[in-house]
């Protein structure tokens, strides 16, 4: 069997979420919100099931998909891609994240990656027999330590994965460090595969920029998107890939070796959904950051050292004041099976010798839950 | 960029899709359904999307389709699955097949093909760091030839990958076969990857026999099926693979990797579709027959030597004695482009040095396209 996956664990996710649903746990650990995305998009997703179109759709996404996702990238970015060979849909951001890394690297090249990470990026480079260069932001700012960047690139270089919004820190990179970033990656002739499905979750004054929109980065970048994060229906599974038409035709064989393609009904919905008016993603960000304020505030009080969030569904906290004896792990295991509260111990996003006193919440839930957490973490404290 | 996605090509499934659709042709390449399949399911679908669970579903699948599942593998082949521990839901079957491989092979392992063979298998495997050993089936009989087969193993052989019923060949293994291959892979401890996504496609007298079923071989088969094939929806993209525990385990490491999860809603309703009674799969399987039936006889007619197909959707054909000035590949385009009806070079399904005179039709069409197809035939002929 397979060597890198005997040795990875079950993705930090599932076994907290397991864990939260055993003890009747308010979930606060793996990123879903508690509350359904637009009725009208699911009404839509419903009935077009009904409409006999329930067969392969093209590989790449159905093209009124295709066209909504290059609009939305107009509207909001000012990036013109080609809706017919700029765009790829993929069955998640997962699967989206696997075919751009899939499409770009080749056994022994290097892909630089920035911790802390998502679970699934570094095993994934591994699987593709290319190497991980890990760069490490630090707690409590999360700065990107230029240096260490420029060090981390070599002529074996191939990509960055960039993830900004970021999980879990809620980091949103700043244009100055994009800038840099990108300097970088033209300097090394390397590619940008920017994880950005948080792209729509962040909260003024803070403001999303992606990779791709700063100068020489539209040739280079494969910029990825999630519906299941954008209309708040997570189960979906409906991400996309955006980029230059030579990078989207090679994510597209990944795509078609990976899941071939994904359901029309959802597609179609989806579709519907990234035309909606600006005040949808305005009030989505909104609804958010307010939920975000509950929970900063909330978990300040009882004596947690909170981190700034700019943006994604996710506050990163301090333990240390609390005095708890025992780690990270011990203390997400400790919270979710006595006072009722999942939450995910940061130290699952390092590749090795992690902080061990960093938890993320996750705050995409409805407000009133939120004040029952704080009210359960409060009596167990 | 990726070398080996560079030199492959866009699936031939899409290429011809694409080319059928551009001349109007009817589509007998690319293998989908031309009607629905039962709407008590698709309602299912509809009605699940309204019913608040469009979040994240369990990583290895909804408890309801993994019960259904392992409850099918049982009725239908006496199977003792484990519901919970030997089940894990796939974003479609191309999605198992490579979630298989990436489970069980490591860099430098050898992984038995069987040519012809699909076209994700062998680009799988290579990005995977293995190698494919091949071994040809012969036309027009197909019979495996156990002198190569036994040859093929080696100390690195890790698996087999077995497709039955067989595409592009409609070929379904015999017990005979069964035998023989589960002799080699027990005698030299590999593991066999059991692609079955035609199992409930299969025309009398011949009958589906899963590796999975022969002794010895439950500890060593990853045996993976197919909603869309099942049940007419080629478009849900809602697979599953069933097996032994310790495997599943892997599987679903690799799943966590690819798509982490599949759309809920699609996953209530193939539960209730494979709860189905027996009439509804010996009714898919007759309506299936009657219409190879239609097609084997009408291309014989028009001077096609055709090959005996007992399952799938396909039906192979020798061009040979239509005495046409060009290969498999331009009869396939001549035959879309001037006469209106598309198929498949079989050509496509070899790695190298394939025969060039057949060509696949799917007879997965209503009655009367299938006629009319074999008009349109004529008339150009
Ligand atoms: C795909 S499961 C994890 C969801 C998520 O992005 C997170 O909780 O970090
Ligand atoms: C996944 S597209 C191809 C469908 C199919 O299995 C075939 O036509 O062979």
């Amino acid at each position: 069997a397979n060597k890198l996956l005997e040795q990875t664990g079950t993705t930090i996710f599932t076994v907290m979420s397991a864990l939260s649903l055993q003890h009747g746990a308010i979930n606060l650990g793996q990123g879903f919100p508690d509350t359904e995305g637009p009725a009208d998009i699911v009404q839509a997703a419903a009935g077009a099931l009904l409409d006999h179109r329930n067969q392969y759709p093209p590989l790449t996404g159905l093209p009124e998909l295709k066209s909504a996702v290059a609009a939305a990238n107009q509207r909001f970015y000012g990036l013109p891609i080609d809706p017919a060979a700029g765009v790829c849909v993929t069955s998640g951001a997962t699967e989206a994240i696997t075919a751009c890394l899939m499409a770009l690297l080749n056994p022994g090249d290097e892909a630089i990656l920035i911790e802390p990470l998502y679970d699934t990026y570094l095993p994934v480079v591994k699987l593709l027999g290319a190497t991980a260069r890990l760069v490490r932001l630090e707690p409590p700012d999360w700065h990107l330590p230029r240096a260490e960047l420029a060090a981390a690139f070599s002529p074996k270089t191939k990509l960055l994965l960039l993830n900004s919004p970021m999980n879990p820190t809620g980091k949103v990179f700043t244009a100055d460090e994009l800038g840099f970033i990108a300097g970088l990656l033209t300097q090394h002739d390397a590619y940008a595969v920017c994880d950005e499905v948080y792209e729509h979750l962040v909260f003024p004054p803070a403001r999303h920029i992606p990779l791709m929109t700063l100068p020489g980065m539209a040739a280079r970048s494969l910029r990825i998107g999630s519906a299941g994060k954008t209309f708040s229906l997570t189960g979906w599974k409906v991400g996309y890939i955006s980029g230059p038409e030579n990078l989207i035709a090679l994510a597209a064989k990944a795509h078609q070796n990976l899941t071939f393609t994904t359901a029309p009904n959802l597609q179609r919905a989806v579709a519907l959904g990234l035309a909606k008016p600006d005040d949808y993603f305005t009030a989505l960000a909104g609804a958010l950051m307010e939920r975000r304020d509950i929970l900063n505030t909330g978990l300040q009080r009882l004596g947690f050292l909170t981190l700034p969030a700019d943006g994604s569904y996710f506050i990163t906290a301090d333990i240390s004041p609390l005095r708890f004896p025992g780690d990270d792990v011990e203390f997400c295991r400790a919270i979710t099976t006595q006072a009722g509260v999942a939450a995910i111990p940061v130290s699952a996003f390092y590749a090795a010798t992690p902080p061990r006193n960093y938890v993320r919440f996750a705050f995409c839930k409805q407000p009133d839950i939120l004040h029952e957490a704080l009210a359960r973490l409060q009596r167990w404290i």
